[in-house]
């Protein structure tokens, strides 16, 4: 017999299909990538092609070369124009797209990814999430700010340099709504943050737990959607990802880029997408919501089930993901690692 | 300025992102389909091998040869077997995956899509949808029942041979549960089917129209996930799928068969999900939902952005898309359809 779980944080259930249970390695990515140079005249990205972006809105520099750049996207979902004043037509609600789209780009180097950078440049990515997100929320019209990170085709990126984007919207969509509206009343009810307790359960049995620092857990959720679902929480209980102190980036950073690399050396490589949720703007500083990132390897499609019914089939035990994620071998000097992976 | 629009049933947002705005014909399918055999001797889904099934719970026969067979799925997400119990500790829930997962063998003929065959053959299918849908329900550990086609790679398919699937959970996922109570809250506060209403406001303008006969209407939603994402509702209000009359079987057969031949034609065989949407077991027979069809053409990868989200960023207005299939050329004789095509 099967088994259904349910995530409590979103409310997601997953069937875990054990007649066709796979095991952990038999996830390893399979497609050969195409080595990359460390460098390509061509992309828009790369140093010395700076013109081909628009105008910098963040910079990170060291010895003059920056390390860390972020720019309007060029083909932007949202800009900074227009209002938040919504128009209906019976049914029919619409609104202007007014908002911010950008990009982040990690490293001048073109052939890194997030799994192959130094810890050190990893804060150095952090910082820039974390200075845009704030200058953004500053303006009135902005009620979210999304950060995310696409690799690879089936996580839908379609320039090879390796970068983030960050995402500020007008609206706080339901889809995030309802993650605040169900912190909330655990909050209500029991009196404690749900993430923190969920830390706590995660912490006591260590079962799913793949890596720990002073400032960071990283596990793979009771109910994952999909094999190697990681979850990265802070131990400290903050509602906005924008008020991380300049400590908790450093611990951000080693936590991220370890598991990062687990996933990279565990499963040669793996298409992947994360994000960065935390509470919209009214509710930067609340006791019912903690700031978190999610990682979701594409190891798998979601088909029409998943798109009807909103429960994720999945052929992994959670359990069996983080011993396995546990296990990969780091070098031991983490520094060295970009030199060796790439 | 791109455009965020709000879909009234789902509640989700999409931004139509004008920068990177597309021609309906870009998003026609480029990848050359592999010319299949209408035979396959080792296909465990063409005639001949019906042994490599589990035995089927429905078939239809013509002259001793099934048309439409119905079987579990081998690797069976859900089975029969087990509780309704929930199982808690601390945090986690979990229960038994009971409930059934059935395969809908469409054709006996290997090469055949729900775009290629003739609507008296996608009749037979919709029988099936209904007769199966209907059991299943009987089971009183039974809350909702899934129907769903996979179409293609990127739509999570991994068996050519043309079949849908059928999925009935012991849970109503909160996914559903969230649509039941926008339409209900509609309801109470309006008095009338959100559904109803909406295709009131469709048939106002025809905009986004795509087809329409007496029993069934096919438009392209005012806030499209993805392009030529497509909605297909009877005119006649009912909550259940499953209350289906014979009558309207026939129009839903002609309306479904056209779209998928229009979709089929217009881009060159696109990957697509569709699912139906239908009232949980506790709602069969309500005012305020109306069940429907959902046709989502998988042409864009969902990324960080959606999954960090859920607002949908999509490159192409619906009405452009609508009116872009409205002019597919179909064959004259429709029944010749399958014979063109295959």
């Amino acid at each position: 017999v099967s088994e259904l779980r349910q995530n409590a944080a979103t409310r997601d259930w997953v069937v875990i299909a054990t007649e066709r249970a796979e095991r952990p390695d038999q996830f390893r990515n399979e497609r050969r990538r195409r080595r990359l140079p460390p460098y390509d005249p061509n992309c828009p990205f790369c140093p010395g092609n700076e013109e081909k972006t628009p105008p910098e809105t963040y910079a990170s520099r060291l010895d003059g070369q920056w390390q860390v750049r972020v720019m309007p996207n060029k083909f932007a979902a949202f800009a900074l124009r227009g209002s938040r004043e919504r128009n209906t037509q019976g049914l029919l609600l619409s609104m202007d797209g007014v908002g911010a789209h950008e990009v982040i780009v990690e490293s001048p180097q073109h052939d890194k990814t997030i799994g192959t950078l130094p810890f050190s440049q990893v804060r150095l990515v952090l910082e820039a999430y974390r200075s845009r997100f704030r200058a953004l929320l500053e303006d009135h019209r902005i009620e979210l700010v999304t950060i995310f990170r696409n690799h690879g085709e089936h996580a839908g990126t379609s320039l090879i340099h390796p970068h983030s984007q960050l995402i500020a919207t007008p609206i706080v969509p339901p889809f995030v709504r309802e993650r605040m509206d169900t912190a909330r009343h655990y909050y209500d009810q029991w009196g404690e943050c749900l993430y923190c307790d969920m830390l706590k359960q995660e912490l006591a049995t260590r079962e799913r737990v793949i890596l720990e620092n002073e400032h960071f857990v990283c596990f793979a959720p009771h109910a994952s959607r999909q094999p190697f679902e990681m979850w990265l929480l802070p131990r400290h209980h903050r509602s906005s990802f924008g008020d991380t102190s300049d400590e908790e980036i450093h611990g951000m950073a080693d936590g991220l880029g370890e598991a990062m690399a687990r996933l990279h050396i565990g499963l040669d490589d793996p298409d992947y997408n994360y994000m960065i949720h935390t509470a919209p703007y009214a509710e930067l500083d609340v006791r019912h919501y903690h700031w978190h990132v999610q990682v979701l390897p594409r190891l798998t499609t979601p088909a029409g089930f998943e798109l009807g019914s909103g429960i994720y089939i999945t052929t992994a035990y959670p359990e069996q993901s983080a011993q396995y994620l546990r296990q990969v071998e780091l070098p031991e000097n983490l520094e060295a690692l970009a030199e060796r992976a790439s």
